[in-house]
């Protein structure tokens, strides 16, 4: 990971890039082009709001559970109580994965990256879903039921194996939050944690047409079946320009070990990107990870929410130097950058502080956003037609094949 | 895939569309909108011209093997005839899949789709490969030569499987082309079949932004690891509107049945369509399978190419009729409608003159196409960014969470 090279995420606030992009084309990243109607979500990145359906998460991380959110983001409002209780009795229902998974799941050497496993595992259930060429819209939805159970199971199931334990059953008495951990540790987590963990869930649901959702929406144009397009979702979000930027925090915290090496550490980086060229500035070693954002020009706002709940579990499971080291770090990049926290930064905090490994970081955010893909892909089936742009051609003319031998 | 929605396929040359999609917001496709840069490949609908890399498509197909279009996409430049052994033997070496591969495969019931399989093998290969992490480009590169040979074998041991079969090894002696109906049929191919066979790989091998390679890209420009770039490919290639088009060809083949009912076939299915309303026309049992494209306003020109070939293997393989339908139905819909064929129309008769199950089609296009797959993923690995478009909401706004006993 520390080799990718960097996108536009360390734009300091307040500062603008010096060299524009001339075109979309240019440039390749159809930056602030408008790709497509959706109701979903929308993202205000001057004021750093984030609404999903017309609430904003500021609100959804207060009053609603990640079911809610996920109800929401799927039918278009929040469900009453009655609906509520039929939709998590269908989501527990659907949380166990066939065994003959579990034997590919075994058949994967120990050191494969967990996303990579999961991108294989989701596309491996295809076979065993007897609907899983089904494009009918009710089969579609019950698809993604089972979906948002299996893909939390095959993460723990796989986290465990690797590290030669037994697989944790899956239960039908806890919230998603608290299941994921319960599979994950053999062990329920405390009220404080599951909260912790399922407001985690309703930040990561959703963010509009970031990469890996766009990339299941180019799927579905095709108009092909749900777990093909999960498949191109999960294989999109493992890089490290997106889903995998999370596991750069704790390097950092590693790095800097304890919060009374933090302040130096955060200032000799200061300094040291400072006084570096403009390319160098490029280097993640010379970068604050967590820090920025592509979208929001002031603090993300599902950072602010999860800063205190991050911080709390930190103390509670003993792990409260991670936050210290993290508000110090951060105050030194605000106040010599402007740069503010984007959502990584303290959900990387607090699933370390859960004792959670780093590479799993990525397959909990797929876990969370199976639920804003679900939303994007039927959307896109719904209504939306083949996504295939044009390219702007900048290759060799009018050349003509010289026989192999005179080459 | 009768069920699908259809796209913009099916407009008659000459005829434009009267209801002119706003912008490319509303329709939610891209269409016509430029993406990115690339030096791979393009194309010009009206004038019905394919070009890879400077190339005309009729002057590749016509003096330069498979092999040596690959080693072009990938390169820039064709190979010399020393260069062109160097590659042939090491794409030849890379053929050979794991056995543990073969086992996984064995696992997946004989009724999964072959595309979706497809899709499993190559996201489990990435677990199998000691460099599936890496991001050096000289390693990309060796995977994209392995992944080249591998992915026809895996085709062809599943369909072979699926039948109850053994799997045929590989041989480093053949050519890509003659190797895949090697492992397909456990027989070496005569040369005109090969040599259609290696034409037809050619005129699939690349095809600008279609909606798979655009998927690969978004998903390179994660920066992510070639295997999950793929594999976001062949998720989106599966779709109707995209791969899954030539299985239809068939389908009108087997329902015409015999040359002698082709034209009455084809002039009923043209009075059902012209005296048919705008939306039913939409419907696929009112339309010409095949026929139409949605960039190129004239003849695909690789249809074109394959026209003959096609016909001439079947005509050798004693299935003459197959040719005798396809020609009667396409001269009528050219009369009738002024529609020409797309390269499916001819790419399925020629398959299906050669024995070859109608869902296999697409995993053939998978194929070939691996190779302008791995040129769009090292194009946007090496200059390109993170694709993230903006979506344009239409949602509600402003509400505010009611609790959930007041719901």
């Amino acid at each position: 990971m520390t080799s990718a090279p960097v996108g536009q995420t360390q734009i300091p606030a307040g500062q603008t890039q010096t060299q524009k992009t001339p075109s979309p084309a240019a440039a390749g990243s159809l930056k602030d082009v408008i790709a497509a109607p959706t109701a979903i979500c929308t993202i205000d990145g001057v004021a750093g709001r984030l609404i999903y359906r017309g609430y904003s998460i500021e609100d959804l991380a207060a009053h609603a559970t990640f079911e809610e959110v996920v109800y929401l983001l799927w039918e278009g409002d929040l469900p009453n109580k009655q609906q509520l209780e039929a939709f998590k009795t269908r989501l527990a229902a659907g949380r166990a994965i066939p065994k003959v998974l579990v034997d590919h799941l075994r058949m994967v050497p120990p050191d494969a990256h967990p996303l990579a496993v999961l991108r294989s595992g989701v596309s491996l259930l295809a076979h065993y879903d007897p609907a899983a060429e089904s494009m009918d819209p009710v089969a579609t939805r019950a698809k993604a039921e089972r979906l948002l159970g299996q893909v939390p199971t095959i993460v723990a199931a796989r986290a465990r194996m690797r590290e030669g334990k037994q697989p944790v059953e899956p239960r039908d008495d806890l919230s998603a939050a608290a299941n994921f951990l319960w599979m994950l540790f053999g062990k329920e987590p405390d009220d404080v944690t599951a909260h912790a963990m399922d407001v985690a869930f309703t930040l990561h649901a959703e963010h509009e047409f970031n990469a890996s959702s766009f990339a299941a929406r180019v799927a579905a144009g095709t108009y092909v079946d749900l777990h093909s397009c999960m498949v191109a979702a999960m294989a999109t979000l493992k890089g490290p320009r997106h889903g995998g930027a999370n596991e750069d925090v704790i390097e950092m915290i590693e790095e800097v070990g304890s919060p009374a090496r933090a302040e130096k550490w955060a200032r000799d980086r200061l300094q040291r990107y400072l006084s570096a060229s403009r390319e160098e500035r490029a280097k993640p070693e010379l970068r604050f990870p967590g820090m920025g954002h592509a979208v929001y020009k002031t603090w993300d706002p599902r950072a602010r929410i999860l800063q205190k709940l991050a911080h709390e579990v930190a103390e509670q499971h003993g792990e409260g130097w991670i936050a210290e080291i993290q508000e110090t770090v951060r105050t030194v990049a605000a106040e010599g950058l402007g740069l503010n926290p984007n959502v990584d930064y303290y959900s990387a905090g607090l699933y370390h502080a859960l004792g959670i490994p780093s590479d799993l970081f990525t397959s909990i955010f797929a876990t969370a956003r199976t639920a804003g893909y679900v939303a994007h892909i039927e959307e896109q089936l719904k209504g939306g037609r083949l996504i295939r742009p044009r390219g702007e051609y900048t290759g060799p003319k009018d050349r003509q094949v010289v026989p192999l031998a005179q080459r």
